[in-house]
Protein backbone atom coordinates (compact mmCIF):
# COMPACT_ATOMS: atom_id res chain seq x y z
CA UNK A 1 0.00 0.00 0.00
CA UNK A 2 0.96 3.42 -1.10
CA UNK A 3 2.91 5.74 1.90
CA UNK A 4 3.00 9.55 2.47
CA UNK A 5 5.41 11.06 4.25
CA UNK A 6 5.15 14.07 5.89
CA UNK A 7 8.50 16.19 7.31
CA UNK A 8 7.91 18.61 10.26
CA UNK A 9 10.97 20.37 11.58
CA UNK A 10 11.44 23.16 14.36
CA UNK A 11 11.33 26.35 12.97
CA UNK A 12 14.92 27.91 11.78
CA UNK A 13 14.38 30.92 14.43
CA UNK A 14 13.85 28.00 17.43
CA UNK A 15 16.42 27.03 19.52
CA UNK A 16 16.30 23.08 19.57
CA UNK A 17 17.61 21.85 22.79
CA UNK A 18 17.25 18.00 22.11
CA UNK A 19 19.45 18.96 18.40
CA UNK A 20 21.67 21.40 20.63
CA UNK A 21 22.47 18.51 22.77
CA UNK A 22 23.07 15.83 20.10
CA UNK A 23 25.85 18.42 18.67
CA UNK A 24 27.30 18.74 21.92
CA UNK A 25 27.44 15.00 22.16
CA UNK A 26 29.48 14.87 18.99
CA UNK A 27 31.60 17.41 19.82
CA UNK A 28 32.74 15.67 23.03
CA UNK A 29 33.25 12.73 21.16
CA UNK A 30 35.93 14.07 18.42
CA UNK A 31 33.65 14.53 15.62
CA UNK A 32 33.76 18.65 14.91
CA UNK A 33 32.95 18.25 11.13
CA UNK A 34 29.15 18.69 11.78
CA UNK A 35 28.56 22.62 12.85
CA UNK A 36 24.91 21.73 14.24
CA UNK A 37 21.93 19.47 14.20
CA UNK A 38 18.30 20.15 14.32
CA UNK A 39 15.68 17.42 15.16
CA UNK A 40 12.53 17.16 13.97
CA UNK A 41 9.39 14.59 13.18
CA UNK A 42 9.11 12.21 10.15
CA UNK A 43 5.44 10.86 9.74
CA UNK A 44 4.46 7.92 7.16
CA UNK A 45 0.84 7.68 6.62
CA UNK A 46 -0.28 4.34 4.64
CA UNK A 47 -2.93 4.75 2.36
CA UNK A 48 -5.78 2.98 1.74
CA UNK A 49 -6.23 3.09 -1.60
CA UNK A 50 -4.29 4.80 -5.01
CA UNK A 51 -2.74 8.57 -3.88
CA UNK A 52 -4.47 10.79 -5.93
CA UNK A 53 -4.41 14.48 -5.87
CA UNK A 54 -7.62 14.72 -3.69
CA UNK A 55 -4.94 12.33 -1.13
CA UNK A 56 -2.59 14.59 -1.16
CA UNK A 57 -4.74 18.06 -0.37
CA UNK A 58 -6.18 16.49 2.42
CA UNK A 59 -2.25 15.20 3.24
CA UNK A 60 -1.33 18.62 2.98
CA UNK A 61 -4.20 19.82 5.35
CA UNK A 62 -3.53 16.97 7.72
CA UNK A 63 0.00 18.02 8.28
CA UNK A 64 -0.84 21.34 8.98
CA UNK A 65 -3.26 21.24 11.25
CA UNK A 66 -2.84 18.04 12.78
CA UNK A 67 0.87 16.68 12.50
CA UNK A 68 2.43 19.86 13.08
CA UNK A 69 2.19 22.90 15.66
CA UNK A 70 2.50 26.11 12.92
CA UNK A 71 3.87 28.08 16.23
CA UNK A 72 7.10 26.70 16.69
CA UNK A 73 7.43 23.76 13.83
CA UNK A 74 7.37 23.95 9.92
CA UNK A 75 6.05 21.06 7.99
CA UNK A 76 9.29 21.10 5.04
CA UNK A 77 8.05 18.18 2.74
CA UNK A 78 5.11 16.04 1.55
CA UNK A 79 6.34 13.25 -0.32
CA UNK A 80 4.90 9.75 -1.63
CA UNK A 81 7.38 7.18 -0.14
CA UNK A 82 10.02 6.35 -2.91
CA UNK A 83 8.92 8.79 -5.07
CA UNK B 1 26.22 24.63 4.25
CA UNK B 2 25.47 21.05 3.19
CA UNK B 3 22.76 19.05 5.33
CA UNK B 4 22.75 15.28 5.99
CA UNK B 5 19.42 13.98 6.70
CA UNK B 6 19.05 11.17 8.98
CA UNK B 7 15.66 9.11 8.90
CA UNK B 8 14.76 6.76 11.95
CA UNK B 9 11.74 5.14 12.37
CA UNK B 10 10.43 2.51 14.53
CA UNK B 11 10.76 -0.83 13.75
CA UNK B 12 7.94 -2.62 11.72
CA UNK B 13 7.38 -5.19 14.81
CA UNK B 14 7.14 -3.12 17.02
CA UNK B 15 3.37 -1.29 17.99
CA UNK B 16 4.36 2.94 17.80
CA UNK B 17 1.59 4.12 20.28
CA UNK B 18 1.98 7.57 19.33
CA UNK B 19 1.44 6.64 16.07
CA UNK B 20 -1.45 4.68 16.72
CA UNK B 21 -2.82 7.97 18.42
CA UNK B 22 -2.60 9.65 15.45
CA UNK B 23 -4.50 7.39 13.27
CA UNK B 24 -6.97 6.91 15.93
CA UNK B 25 -7.70 10.35 15.73
CA UNK B 26 -7.52 10.84 11.83
CA UNK B 27 -10.64 8.06 11.99
CA UNK B 28 -12.61 9.65 14.49
CA UNK B 29 -12.37 13.48 12.05
CA UNK B 30 -13.91 10.91 9.53
CA UNK B 31 -10.36 10.65 7.67
CA UNK B 32 -10.52 7.35 6.95
CA UNK B 33 -8.26 6.94 3.97
CA UNK B 34 -5.54 6.37 6.23
CA UNK B 35 -4.44 3.04 6.92
CA UNK B 36 -1.95 3.72 9.40
CA UNK B 37 0.37 6.37 10.90
CA UNK B 38 4.05 5.92 12.02
CA UNK B 39 6.22 8.30 13.49
CA UNK B 40 10.03 8.66 13.46
CA UNK B 41 12.47 11.06 13.40
CA UNK B 42 14.45 13.21 11.13
CA UNK B 43 17.79 14.47 11.91
CA UNK B 44 19.37 17.39 9.99
CA UNK B 45 22.99 17.57 10.45
CA UNK B 46 25.14 20.36 9.39
CA UNK B 47 27.99 19.78 7.42
CA UNK B 48 31.26 21.86 8.17
CA UNK B 49 32.52 21.36 4.33
CA UNK B 50 32.53 19.29 1.30
CA UNK B 51 30.36 15.90 1.76
CA UNK B 52 32.60 13.14 0.82
CA UNK B 53 32.72 9.18 1.41
CA UNK B 54 34.10 9.79 4.31
CA UNK B 55 31.99 12.38 6.14
CA UNK B 56 28.88 9.60 5.01
CA UNK B 57 30.80 6.83 6.56
CA UNK B 58 30.99 8.52 9.72
CA UNK B 59 27.28 9.73 9.49
CA UNK B 60 26.37 5.96 9.21
CA UNK B 61 28.13 4.99 11.86
CA UNK B 62 26.70 8.36 14.03
CA UNK B 63 23.12 7.05 13.21
CA UNK B 64 23.54 3.60 13.95
CA UNK B 65 25.25 4.15 17.81
CA UNK B 66 24.04 7.91 18.71
CA UNK B 67 21.30 8.55 17.12
CA UNK B 68 18.62 5.16 17.05
CA UNK B 69 18.44 2.74 19.66
CA UNK B 70 18.59 -0.28 17.45
CA UNK B 71 16.96 -2.24 19.88
CA UNK B 72 13.81 -0.51 18.70
CA UNK B 73 14.66 1.81 15.70
CA UNK B 74 15.83 1.45 12.60
CA UNK B 75 17.82 4.31 10.22
CA UNK B 76 15.84 3.78 6.82
CA UNK B 77 18.12 6.90 5.15
CA UNK B 78 20.51 8.51 4.78
CA UNK B 79 20.94 11.40 2.37
CA UNK B 80 21.79 14.91 1.70
CA UNK B 81 19.19 17.57 1.58
CA UNK B 82 17.92 18.21 -1.83
CA UNK B 83 20.05 15.02 -3.54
Amino acid sequence: MPTIVVDVMPKAELLDPQGKAVAGALRRIGKTEFSSVRIGKRFELTVDGPVDEKVLAEVRDIAESLLSNSVIEDVVAIHEQGA
